[in-house]
């Protein structure tokens, strides 16, 4: 800067900045994670003064970073033709898969270059209200649907339409993924919790959410809507019918909007556990409750994170509100074509019988089969450790194990002025190369210290992570007994 | 819905939904966009009866949609193989995007389905940082710059920092693209007006921005930035450096972030005219104003407006503000990679040399010079039509023109409930099938009237649009003596 830039107010610095954004916490990708980066960079290069030899990152739902996941043949295929029309002719790809390009290059006057429908494309939202149809047993409409950047700028839009000032709040479960938090803050708006409960499997329970909600009213918050994540994150828990149930009924009695977060639908390990859709269960019940369902190219088998596609369905919206969702998604024009038609082609995959299906289908199978592995390989060690124990990780990407941590480490935690679990995740970091995520940042019971661990690195590296977690840990607890 | 749902109020309704976005105006893609594609589906299906036998659109800057533009053959090559790495070897393409292409891969872990760090990959954001470097002549660090999806949500993102409560404001140009006002309506801040002088080819005065300033302040708003649009949306005029010093100027004295929407910066067709941008400006004049500028791969000769790549760059910001502008970027985790990339290549594009060049730079030109020819060609049709004037087009996309209704024609309108030039635009469509945007939706001196028409139609169709305008314009003004 020119001198006499320091004797000035700046324009825009920390004092003058939306106070609202500024109060706004994103734990996953947070200092620990910045800190990570710059110790990556290190190792790269040629620092030997570090006690590992890799950083190994397990803070975020990421599976092709971390290379465990190779992207599916089929979906990438499709996408290329699509990005290079030439393609289709050049007799290397098979013939279901050209077909499937050539199909979406005819309903996209235009191509992937030009702005699509604000809602998305068409052919795009014909696949996913196909899906939607068979799924729920219920017909559904392409004007329902909105692809969006993600599962993000969806809830992102949701909040916007619901929140309008101060009082406004949505109860959102602890623990939680704290899109919902940070984006409730940046609004302005008040995130009221409820409490799953972790010694019975993260289970929620009518009881809690009448409680949460009476003592949010009682203070005066006005509470609009309801978030359920199924199966949880971070908490891994997949819900019956009838805690869905349980939560439809409370919704609709209060009259609250259901927000369901059903990006891991397809995550789902454990086999006495099935996911059953918010929607599909409100009709069966005969609720007329209004759902917002999101979904993202991000999770599931796909794990397409890069690529930031994903969409909303709204249901039991009356047409004028509709119209205000299609204005806000009008303002940002679009969202990626790329991104859209990789949901398309996640909906609706090859089918027995197409060329690309043999190879479809054993890809989605390993990708299935290695996190279920990795899920249970997970659990098992860290509850071989001493002071910490975590539930079945029945679907999603991660494991929320608690950690019991001496009261020492608690002081140190304190006189560090940062959170007990957050103490422990940054020693994790500096000892071990391990990239986790505290507790604190997805919210949890007053006195209870987590972290969020992804169960993503390959297989050959789970070992090594749980080895050196054990050390760690060991370690840890030695130094404050 | 099940029975009994209309007898109980809906949790979300338009009564309850947030007011702001209820106020909030997006004219680009207004009722008129979507009777449109009521009427182009009419045409699709068959129906004889409509008194136009095709839909253009020129409602948006949109290229590849009307078939005006196709890619760049080396822009898609490259993207083609990082979305399908084993065409890297395929022996198709040309060694210089093979080689690109490889490059990309190896400096993304993961490829293009993981995350990127939250601000874009870091090989991004360094060809985007040494573009800014010679453009500017300015070191540029690659931690000034967020990749975003389109300029849009960089725009948002900006605002959302700035916007505290409804006493804050931003200096918008008039006519302005709705983007900043209805974000800022979202936002529930201010927009502050400036107006261009259309006598003058759409110029800035100081004074114009002193009057605009002056008033507001005494109504009690803290107006906290000033947006420039250069080339114009919709106005089309390219500022002058002398301009560029005045704003800076005045945002120094009064301690305003500067805006700088430079999307258009490649669209410039008067050979009188020179793109210069803000920061250069700023750095020669020895000014430390706090510049964010804005850019996309939606616009330019590029024009890939599906793929949603953007960025901002921030210049003259202290550390803590940009650390809030990256939370707020990693609470949607990154933009889409794909896009990202697209701007890489845009921005660092094939050399002379390399066997890639001479199509790109034959690609390159012929958009530019088919851009420049529909531009003179439509502004001069538009001014041959009695009642309509319009001035040079000297960049953008766009024409403006100025119509001078009559009474009747305004005293219609009046009785309908609408603005007069959203009454032209609507009949427009209903007798030629032309899509345009009113000057109302972009905000206009009270009591004259505009329409933003788009210069985009493939250039055989250009004259088949004036025909179809000519004629329309001619009976309308028969219909309203």
């Amino acid at each position: 800067m020119a001198t006499g830039a320091a004797a000035r107010a700046l324009a825009l610095s920390i004092e003058t900045l939306n106070s609202n954004v500024i109060r706004a916490r994103y734990a996953v990708r947070s200092e620990v994670a910045a800190r990570a980066t710059v110790l990556a960079k290190r190792l790269a290069d040629g620092d030997k003064t570090l006690p590992f030899k890799s950083v190994i990152s397990c803070n975020i739902g990421n599976p092709q970073a971390v290379h465990s996941q190779k992207p599916l043949t089929y979906i990438r295929q499709v996408l290329a033709m699509c990005m290079y029309p030439d393609l289709v002719s050049c007799g290397i790809f098979p013939t279901d898969a050209v077909n499937r390009a050539r199909s979406l290059l005819d309903a996209m006057p235009g191509g992937i270059g030009a702005y699509s429908n604000s809602q998305g494309h068409e052919r795009v939202r014909a696949d996913i209200a196909s899906f939607l149809t068979n799924r729920d047993g219920l017909p559904t409409s392409i004007d329902e649907i909105y692809c969006t950047k993600g599962a993000s700028e969806a809830v992102r839009m949701t909040l916007e339409c619901l929140i309008r000032d101060g009082t406004d709040g949505v109860l959102v479960p602890v623990p939680q993924y704290p899109l919902y938090s940070s984006t409730l803050t940046v609004l302005g708006g008040q995130t009221i919790g409820y409490f799953l409960n972790e010694r019975d499997q993260w289970s929620q329970s009518r009881a809690e959410l009448t409680r949460a909600y009476d003592e949010a009213s009682k203070l005066g918050a006005n509470i609009r809507a309801l978030v359920l994540i199924n199966p949880g994150n971070p908490t891994g828990q997949v819900l019956d019918r009838l805690t869905i149930e349980a939560t439809i009924r409370f919704c609709d009695e209060r009259n609250m909007v259901l927000m369901a977060d059903e990006v891991y639908a397809d995550n789902v390990y454990d086999p006495d556990c099935e996911f059953v859709s918010c929607r599909r269960v409100a009709q069966e019940i005969g609720s007329n409750v209004q759902i917002v369902s999101y979904n993202s190219v991000s999770k599931g088998f796909i794990g397409e994170c890069g690529l930031r596609g994903g969409y909303m369905h709204l249901w039991n919206f009356p047409s004028d509100v509709m119209e205000q969702f299609t204005k806000l998604a009008s303002m940002s024009l679009c969202s990626n074509t790329v991104g859209q038609i990789a949901m398309a082609l996640h909906l609706r995959p090859p089918v027995e019988g197409d060329e690309s299906y043999p190879v479809y289908a054993a890809e989605r199978q390993s990708v299935i089969d290695s996190l279920r592995r990795r899920a249970v390989r997970m659990s098992e060690a860290l509850n071989k450790l001493d002071g910490m124990s975590c539930t079945l990780i029945q679907g999603a990407m991660y494991a929320f194990p608690r950690i019991r941590l001496p009261a020492g480490a608690v002081d140190e935690a304190k006189a560090r002025n940062i959170a007990p679990d957050e103490f422990y995740v940054r020693e994790l970091l500096e000892q071990t190369g391990i990239v986790c995520v505290a507790g604190s940042g997805f919210l949890q019971e007053h006195g209870t210290y987590h972290f969020r661990i992804t169960i993503l690195p390959p297989e050959d590296q789970i070992d090594e992570v749980v080895e050196r977690l054990t050390n760690f840990h060991k370690q840890f607890l030695a130094r404050f007994p």
